[in-house]
């Protein structure tokens, strides 16, 4: 059997793939960017991913390449794969997920529910839009962008002028995407794996929460979801990932709105943090799934026992570890699954998590607030 | 915080700390006996355990020493612990698990329930205690007798003539140790972590199911168990562990006579197999409680959710590793949990475990078994 999975970026996502990977006794092999990374346990090869040689040479000794990110430039996943080299999901697909303006080109052929975007490449362009949806509108880079890097709430042309400038915007492809200000009342994240036979299986609908652009919590499953609500977004996800034949892990970042329909943020391709819930709070993790699913192995059951509320670990300084908090944390709170991802801490970086498994989610969300309090030693 | 955790042998239990070890962002390094251990990705050191000075040089990256195996000759842990190393379980406690009659002696002594026993150095001696407790005895050499092997059932001392030549017997300790056949109901076991200032944590009891003396199921928590038989395992359990100082994971195998008694078999102080339906089973796995034990953390809370199968994956060929069968399993039993340790094949050998999660034992039973015929190919 094909078992050697081959992921390029050493971040923590790759550091959570070792763990399905040790317990099924799957091979996997990890590209990092540096000696130290996050899955520096697995890693094999130091190198850059942007460089064809090197990618190739590290897909020699593995099965199928996936990813830990998605910034591997296309070029070069398109050359692995003249190579006949197995890429999951393969470029036509991860196309979507690397560049904004494909996806909400893609997600208007296919019917996918998107907000109301245009792209533009000029002042007047932009400013057209604002008149027509403002008076506040998103503006994001098509490339680049993540946690709230490359996104930009403006009400003037003026305030992207620096992207505007021509070297700036033809690095960023040429086009900007402008968004409508979606009105909505949360957002939400839909988590589904899909492998190369087309099997397709869904966790429950999740609920996240941000806090200055970054995820802080996710509510597993979003509480009072109606039954329609948690099938509708099942069923954008499965248009998503069979008509743009995703394999692996699918998150589809969604905002309900103010009107109560559900339209699609973000799209990724691989494990997400959404999702990190999943480890403790359902059958098969998304890290297990994910495997299976770019192996082309048959998918896990993705039940829940209990709900789950997973809390970010941001570093609140450049130089405590948390892990030195561990004893006051352990002792005060037995029951929270405590996730270090091995990173050296810095403000606002994401260095781990915590999940806490309940019967409901204001306990499992206060107990997992003031075990973060503890383990981050902040009030 | 001391977090550096050096195991000694690289087996499949050293395998299964470095899940926790990577969640909680531990390191964990192994002092294994080959190049390709079960638990190689974690190896740093490849040597012999029964060279001091391999150990001594082992000994010095890491805060703490613990094991995958009981086989570390005494000396070897005393040397390190008059150098100020940290050793867990030390080795005054691991002494007990290692020698079936040290073991037996001190459980006489603090008053832990023994079956009819005897120290036997003579074919006389052995008649004697024959004579009184037979027809039938168990005999077992005190040292390096593991899954059935150094220990026969005899109903006459020439059984056990070649253990009782003066040069195996000095080989084994100058002394056999006679046991009375027990008349029991099942096999139970008590699984429980102790750190070294005292907190103790013990998980339910689990029924353990042997075929050809080695486990085969356990079934967790062991069915119709009542509350007064429950809690006095754990007050066996924990009068053992803190009389004897043991660190880290203890388990107690144990007989339920047909009289409704508790007879201490045997004691292992590390993870067990007993316990690998804690890593889905129980909110803290036994791996992520002997890590904290020994770094004397704060115990993890060891309840469950559900009721837990675990059936071992023993090898049926020499040749064929049965993670060819995943697709064929995967598909069937889409919430089996399967556990594969990374070893070539050999018939008889533990290879890796299924754990399945249900409602009730009897289905979880069901379902573990099916799919172990799945993924071993056998009906």
């Amino acid at each position: 059997m094909a078992n050697r999975v081959g992921v390029i970026g050493g971040g923590q996502l790759a550091r959570m793939m070792t763990v399905p990977a040790i317990n099924l006794g799957l091979e996997l092999k990890v590209l990092a960017e540096t000696e130290n990374s996050s899955a520096s346990l697995a890693t094999t090869v130091v190198g850059d991913y942007t460089h064809l040689q090197t990618v190739l040479d590290f897909s020699e000794g593995v099965d199928v390449i996936t990813f830990d990110h998605e910034h591997v430039p296309l070029h070069i996943l398109e050359a692995l794969e003249k190579k006949g080299k197995s890429v999951q999901p393969p470029s036509r697909a991860l196309a979507h997920a690397q560049n904004k303006l494909v996806m909400r080109k893609a997600l208007a052929r296919i019917g996918a529910p998107n907000p109301n975007w245009r792209a533009v490449s000029s002042k007047e362009q932009l400013e057209e839009f604002i008149a027509e949806f403002g008076p506040e509108v998103i503006v994001k880079t098509p490339i680049g962008g993540y946690d709230g890097k490359g996104v930009r709430v403006v009400s003037s042309a003026s305030q992207v002028s620096d992207w505007l400038e021509p070297s700036s915007l033809s690095a960023l492809g040429g086009e900007l995407l402008a968004e409508e200000k979606v009105q909505f009342t949360r957002e939400l994240a839909q988590l589904s794996a899909r492998n190369s036979s087309g099997e397709f299986k869904a966790w429950p609908i999740v609920e996240t929460r941000q806090k200055n652009g970054v995820c802080s919590e996710v509510l597993a499953p979003a509480p009072n979801a109606s039954k329609e609500l948690s099938l509708e977004a099942i069923k954008i996800a499965e248009l998503i990932s069979s008509s743009l034949e995703v394999t692996g892990n699918l998150a589809v970042e969604m905002f309900e709105t103010t009107d109560g329909r559900l339209l699609v943020n973000e799209l990724a391709m691989r494990p997400h943090n959404s999702g990190h819930f999943s480890i403790e709070g359902a059958t098969t993790s998304q890290f297990e799934q994910h495997l299976r699913a770019v192996l082309d192995l048959p998918l896990g059951d993705t039940s829940m026992d209990q709900v789950a509320v997973m809390v970010n670990l941001l570093g609140v300084s450049n130089d405590k570890d948390f892990v030195d908090n561990y004893e006051l944390v352990m002792k005060a709170f037995p029951a929270a699954k405590i996730h270090a991802y091995g990173k050296s801490p810095r403000v606002g970086r994401k260095l781990g998590h915590i999940t806490v498994l309940d019967k409901s989610i204001d306990s499992a969300l206060a107990t997992a607030n003031q075990a973060r309090s503890a383990v981050l030693g902040v009030n």
